[in-house]
């Protein structure tokens, strides 16, 4: 299986690509989108809509991981990051790859075994998983790849339950 | 010049396509994208781009015209309608059609000459000003008509101040 995590935000969009066969995970690939404040956003959201759309052309995950994000202050960063991620699934779904959503608290239980760990420990429980010499560079990026382990242990789980089966 | 005002939404997306010489406004087409709810999100997102994407080629509008909310008291509403704005905007820079954004405040101000008014009496101006025999139906098509007689206002004072040549 082969999952592509996105941590979409306004200003830097990170990814991370890591293959599993339910045992053993690998690390493909990472790194982050940060477009230019200077451009036009609506420039920034067809950039980030472009990358990601060739990265599931180069790496052709399975699934693309996300986050369902419940909270920030500002009203105007909502709607910012709701335009990324909108330009996010949208490429996924072009390219027919299933999306799964995943709250902070899935993803911190999934990667450190508990849902209300610091983001420092994330990082870290990323670096130690994936058999990194060094945490990941940007933060966006660890946390992309936060999510791709996330969604690999949560499919590993509901085929351990039989739950392919009976959904 | 010819516009297309969208009032994106999450449930349902107005659209509203004016045409103008700067002195009279002609309504060209108006509707409203409305997505079976039991279709996953990440499937509207992909419907609304594409049936945008389809609007812009078959009408060509040199502008695109949204609007530029403030406030929205359900977290999950602000992402969802960031995520539809998206999909929006992507289709309009896609297609290299400039985008502006209004406040609903300088939408009102534009259609009904005060900044406050009713959203009845958005609905009623509109109907007015581009001669319909009756108030554009569904609301949220509407709206996207004044969207679109907004962005036709402001440039036509922009041009008659001569702001063109300034900028």
């Amino acid at each position: 299986m082969r999952v592509l995590g996105i941590d979409c935000g306004s200003q830097s969009t990170g990814f991370g690509i890591v293959d599993s066969d339910g045992q053993d995970h690998r690390i493909v690939a990472f790194g982050a989108l940060r477009l230019p404040a200077k451009d036009a956003f609506s420039r920034r959201l067809l950039e980030i809509h472009k990358k990601i759309a060739q990265l599931i052309l180069d790496y052709e995950p399975d699934s693309v991981a996300v986050e369902d994000q419940f909270y920030l202050s500002n009203f105007k960063s909502i709607l910012k990051l709701g335009q990324v991620k909108g330009a996010v699934i949208l490429a996924a779904e072009q390219a027919g790859v299933p999306i799964s959503e995943y709250s902070p608290l899935a993803i911190k239980n999934a990667v450190t075994g508990y849902g209300r760990a610091e983001k420092h420990q994330v990082q870290v429980m990323v670096k130690n998983i994936l058999k990194m010499s060094e945490e990941p560079k940007p933060h966006d990026a660890g946390d992309a790849l936060a999510l791709a382990i996330c969604h690999i242990h949560t499919m590993g789980t509901r085929q351990k339950l039989g739950l392919e089966e009976r959904i």
